[in-house]
C-alpha cells in the first residue's frame, strides 16, 4: 500500500488581496507559512514517511513543500519541480482583482471563467508583459506548450502526462509520495484519481494547507481518502 | 563560460556549541539563516542565474541553498540532494565538544584528526546510536558505502565521482551551477578543481555563507575565482 499526500499551498499574498494569480509567482502570506508548517506537523503526527516529493515551479508551492517536509523531519527526500503541476494559467485575468473583473465583465461571465470545465479565460498574448514565454523558468519548453490561458480541462491534459510518467510508477512500486501544488492542478489530479465527472469536479474545494491522504492498493485503486486537520 | 558557485552552509547550532558535527543533522542557527539569506542577496547583486542546484542530504546545507535561491528569485531551479556532498563523517567524535575531546585525547591528537589529510578519526560502529546505517536517508546505499568515519582523502574519493558524473558535464555544457554543502566536502571539491596539494588543502578555509564563484572555460579550466562578501 502506497500513500499519496496532496497539499494545496498555504494562503498567498494575492489570495489575501483577492487577485487572479495563475502563473504569477506570488509569495505565501504569513498565514500561508503557518498553514504550511502546520501541514508538516500533521504529517509528522501521522508518521507518514515519504520517498519522493513533487511540486510546481511556483514559489508558493515550493515553499509549502519545504515547510511541510522540514516540520516532518524529511527535508532531505528527493524533490522534483515541474511546470506541469503549476496552477491553471488564468490568461489575461492574471493580476486583476476578482471584484473589479466582475464589474468589468459581469458576474456571470467571471463565474463561467472560474467554474466552467472547458471555457477558456481571455488569453494573454505571448508578447504581453508577464507572459510565461518571457520567463526563464519556461525557456526549455517548446513555445507551443506555453499557455496564454487555461481551463481545467487543459490543465488536466498537461498534469496527467506527468502523473502517468513520474508519479504513478512510484506509487505502484509502493513508494510514498507528497505533492505540493495548487487549487486547480490538484483538482485535475483528484478528478483523474477519483474518476470525478466534468460537472462535479468544479465543486471540489481543497482547503489551503490541509493535507489530503490517499491510500492505494497495488493496482493504484484508492482504498481510503482522509483529510488531515 | 560557465559559473560555479560554492556556498558553505551558514552557522549551525553545533558550530555555536563547538561540537563535532559531521553527518549529524543539526539545524542552522539564527545567524546561519541570516548568512544564507545574505549569500542569496550577494548572488542577486551579481546577477548570477543558475541552471542547476546541488546540495547534501543534511538540513543545514539544504536550507542554506533554499534561502540563497529564494533571495535571488530562483527557488524554482532543479535541485538534487546527494549524500556524496555531505560533510566529512567525524566518526565517534560526532556530538563531542571539541574542547572536551582535546582534554580526553590531547590537543595534538585532536589536531591531527582535524587537520591531517589521511588520518581517520575513531570510527563509529554501524550498530551504535546515531550511526548512519540506521538512518532512513541512507537506506538505498550499499552498506559498505556508509562510513563509520572519514578523513579528507576519503571524503574527496566519494565527492569526486558525483562531480565527474553530474556536475562537470553541466559546466562543460555552459550551464551555471550552485552547490551548497559543507566545510570539508567543499574543501575536497576545491582541492580537485584547483589541483591543490595534500599539504596545502588543510589550510584552505571557506567562511560560512560566503559564496565563492568560479568561472570556467570550455575545457573546465578555472579562469577566475572570486569571493562575494
Amino acid at each position: 500500500m502506497a500513500k499519496l499526500v496532496l497539499i494545496r499551498h498555504g494562503q498567498s499574498e494575492w489570495n489575501l488581496s483577492n487577485q487572479f494569480t495563475g502563473w504569477v509567482d506570488v509569495d505565501l502570506s504569513e498565514k500561508g507559512v503557518e498553514q504550511a508548517k502546520n501541514a508538516g506537523k500533521l504529517i509528522k503526527e501521522q508518521g507518514i514517511e515519504f520517498d519522493y516529493a513533487f511540486t510546481s515551479v511556483l514559489t508558493r508551492a515550493i515553499k509549502t513543500l519545504h515547510y511541510a517536509l522540514e516540520e516532518s523531519d524529511q527535508l532531505w527526500i528527493p524533490e522534483v519541480k515541474t511546470w506541469r503541476l503549476n496552477e491553471r494559467h488564468y490568461g489575461a485575468l492574471q493580476g486583476q482583482n476578482k471584484a473589479k473583473a466582475a464589474e468589468k465583465w459581469g458576474d456571470e461571465q467571471v463565474h463561467i471563467w472560474r467554474r466552467s470545465y472547458d471555457v477558456l479565460p481571455p488569453l494573454l498574448d505571448a508578447n504581453a508583459e508577464g507572459s510565461a514565454a518571457k520567463d526563464r523558468r519556461y525557456a526549455n519548453l517548446d513555445p507551443r506548450m506555453i499557455p496564454g490561458g487555461e481551463n481545467l480541462k487543459v490543465t488536466l491534459e498537461r498534469v496527467i502526462p506527468f502523473w502517468e510518467d513520474e508519479i504513478a510508477p512510484k506509487l505502484l512500486d509502493g513508494k510514498n509520495v507528497i505533492i505540493a501544488a495548487h487549487g486547480n492542478s490538484l483538482r485535475a489530479l483528484s478528478k483523474y484519481i477519483e474518476n470525478i465527472s466534468d460537472e462535479d469536479i468544479m465543486n471540489l474545494e481543497m482547503a489551503t494547507g490541509e493535507p489530503v491522504v490517499y491510500d492505494f492498493n497495488d493496482k493504484l485503486e484508492v482504498q481510503n481518502k482522509t483529510k488531515l486537520d
